[in-house]
């Protein structure tokens, strides 16, 4: 598959290009002028040039946006909601079959807060920040693209994803947790995955913790089956 | 309580000015300076304008906004996104108490086109437009709000408000209307209920065909009695 991903010179994006590059073609764009050589400049504002960018793709990665769970409402609102848009509808103008969406946890983070769970993927959604309401927004964007256009829309509510499994400092950290190769495993499997429905899914490693949140359709649709844990990558195991 | 009104030049809005009046203190507003005497010329766009209109009001009835599910995608994000995103953030920084949303069945109107019912207010969305994505982001915006600023966020997804029950030319419009005074009875409901949860609220009259959207959390948590139906209004009972 030729497969373009946004905000690819970020952690999660600098990740999916090595891993995915071996059974895949990757073009990865970024809107940083000064992304690692290789990477195209492309700006998810600009809706023209998403649309040119992605003449010929057959799937695209979004991961471009204001990544921190405590970003302003300007910059949720210029990247993230009308960044988000114009990636779903020059997908729709170009043909794109697939969009994987990097949602997150964030969108239904207020369970986290009150302790209550296990949340499934058809619980009510519950944003905790400005952020996890874009998220929300994102999400709801392309379930109607997708019954409106036929898009195929596979959001990932991603919990933790990081090499640095030490820097997990809170228990809730430590549940949602999800590693370098198990982030590329779970995109890999969202991307392969035969007709997957519409999601959310749940992405996390196997921690002892993370069962908070119901990844049985992520395993079972989309064939995801995550190999590491906080506990093993910490010698708890 | 003094009340202050969104988009009050509106069909909506026409109704609540004139039934709302007799218990409490109305401010109307609209972006239209052409809006009936009366009226205050107030635009959702202007975040500063709005919380100075703010100060001092108990509760704000927001329905200005692009109100046509066919609405395009700049006057979704212009208004509905952005607009209300200004008022809830005005609502806050004035120390408004409650703000009652005009959201809308469009949130879920997937459901319908599937003929899959009857739809809860647990169920995921499912919105069936641009402007029935906009209506979930302004839930999820408000219910942010809600857990995280204290601000009595009450959403109601209204059926189809209109005085003209013989222009219902489809099963769902029939099942969905919301006469007049339902929709005045919904609404000072939603204002006046002790401590509502977040909701959604389906808001329908009477309607042989109502039972698709399940108003019990309406009926039993805000209090509301619809009064009138379809049926009745064009004498088929």
């Amino acid at each position: 598959m030729q497969i373009l991903i946004t905000g690819a010179a970020g952690d999660v994006g600098k990740v999916l290009v090595e891993s995915l590059a071996d059974e895949h073609e990757i073009v990865a764009t970024d809107a940083d002028p000064d992304a690692p050589e290789g990477t195209r400049e492309l700006d998810i504002r600009d809706l023209d040039a998403l649309t040119e960018a992605f003449q010929g793709i057959d799937a695209v990665i979004h991961l471009a946006g204001a990544a921190s769970p405590e970003s302003d409402w300007d910059s949720v609102l210029e990247l993230n909601i009308a960044g988000t848009r114009n990636v779903l509808e020059a997908a729709r103008q170009a043909g794109v079959r697939r969009v994987v969406y990097a949602s997150s946890n964030h969108a239904i983070g207020g369970y986290d807060i009150d302790e209550e769970w296990p949340v499934t993927p058809d619980m009510p959604v519950r944003p905790d920040s400005l952020y996890g309401v874009s998220k929300v927004f994102g999400e709801a964007l392309g379930r109607f693209y997708r019954e409106a256009h036929g898009l195929e829309f596979v959001p990932l509510r991603i919990g933790w994803s990081s090499g640095d499994w030490g820097a997990a400092d809170s228990e809730v950290l430590r549940a949602m947790w999800l590693s370098e190769a198990d982030t590329a495993r779970v995109f890999r499997a969202a991307l392969e995955a035969d007709s997957p429905d519409g999601g959310p899914y749940y992405a996390t490693s196997d921690n002892g913790g993370r069962h908070r949140w119901d990844m049985t359709s992520t395993i079972e649709e989309l064939g995801y089956q995550p190999q590491d844990s906080w506990e093993a990558a910490a010698g708890q195991e």
